[in-house]
């Protein structure tokens, strides 16, 4: 029987720790092929590059046959895999691990979350993986074995169709490590200050910077609880936005 | 009593003939401010500016007091409206009129949508508008009254919240268009094809293109189904990515 494929790609660029890692375990399930920027992408939520052009290079980071940086966004990377590079369908799409969280709210201004979301899609299963620390240092081993079986029972079971997932892992020795709990994505947010400086020539720039507000911070099926309690959260992500429980009130006020 | 404030922004940049259409409608709702992107946005998703810095510029493109161009992305825009330029809180955020559809599964790409999500979450009612025309030339003011009709009802009865509004309008003349359809994101997507060439030097680079697939034509509650059939789609849009339904079936996997 074929190995199983196996698509790498991450926000934070192809070379970073956390790719180098996720890469490591990948290679134990099956064939690896990695495209990934070709710099930190990091904020880049869903975007895609329709406005220039994208380049990819060969690269010999990982050690495989398929390995390519590329000049676009995460999205990008998934789109060009899927649709240009690969031999063959992959069984499996993998994206970080991220160098800081993603969870909550975060999924949404996630390059690492988008190129999941973009796996499912193209009905491929994926994973997003990040670590809650965001040190250069940061170490991504002390949670291998629960990484290795969330990609284990996905390869084995598939996901719902369209359904990815969101994998964020609290910054603990391995064992400190609860488990793992499949959650909701918490209601938070970000209060955004910015950071006003004045260039050598007198002219205003700014930094953005904020704080991150959980609105419910008691709520123990969510996974900033899951995060806060020393488990490993996993929320199942998609990418239908309709607020179906407000449909009937608005075709009230305008239809 | 205080005039409403209204925020406009967009993607396809502060001079683009859509801004300028939906502030001269805005105008007649209340004073209006525009932070909008110096240059085309489209695709940018929710993507934020973090490893770079944001600066603005006055403009007057729009004769009004509170009016910048910014560096930025359009979520950047509605950040910095919110918590840096705007005198008071919004009544109101407006996004567009995009030049092109935002509808089904172009949500997740749209820097358009992004910025009225956004809005959104900074608990202000907000609207993203698309002209399904991608034509310079396009008319925007065939759908007027109905979109006066959206911003009026908006302004009174507010939005749930979290909830914004994704409004597309067909290319269609006024008389042509048989009103407003309350409906949710139909489930579409893109075939995509690398168009690949080579620079003068005879390296390769690409443009990415793509087919657009709606998978379910006959749903008649979707917006492909609306704008297929003369009607304005308004989809209630928001920003929980949670796929609920599979929560449990994962737990017995995973946990």
């Amino acid at each position: 029987m074929q190995k199983p494929l196996i698509f790498v790609t991450n926000d934070d660029g192809i070379s970073s720790p956390g790719i180098l890692f996720l890469v490591s375990i990948a290679k134990q399930f099956g064939e690896v092929a990695v495209i990934a920027p070709d710099k930190p992408q990091s904020g880049m939520g869903h975007a895609i590059t329709i406005n220039s052009t994208i380049r990819i290079n060969k690269t010999n980071y990982h050690n495989i046959a398929i390995e390519y940086s590329c000049s676009g966004t995460p999205v990008d990377c998934v789109k060009m895999a899927v649709n240009k590079i690969l031999p063959r369908k992959a069984d499996l799409i993998l994206s970080g691990v991220n160098h800081g969280s993603n969870s909550s709210i975060n999924v949404i201004y996630s390059g690492t979350m988008s190129a999941a979301i973009e796996g499912a899609l193209e009905k491929t299963p994926a994973i997003g993986f990040s670590l809650c620390d965001y040190s250069i240092d940061a170490d991504f081993s002390q949670a291998k074995q629960h990484l290795e079986k969330i990609i284990s029972e996905t390869l084995n079971h598939k996901l719902p169709n369209g359904v990815c997932l969101n994998v964020n892992i609290p910054k603990l020795k391995n064992d400190e490590l609860k488990g793992i709990k499949v959650c909701r994505q918490a209601i938070a947010n970000w209060v955004e200050e910015f950071d006003e400086r004045q260039d050598p020539y007198g002219r205003p720039y700014y930094w953005l910077t904020g704080k991150f507000v959980n609105f419910e911070p008691e709520s123990a099926d969510t996974d900033e609880w899951a995060l806060a309690n020393g488990y490993i959260s996993v929320v199942p992500t998609q990418s239908d936005l309709t607020a179906h429980k407000s449909i009937d009130h608005l075709k009230k006020l305008l239809q």
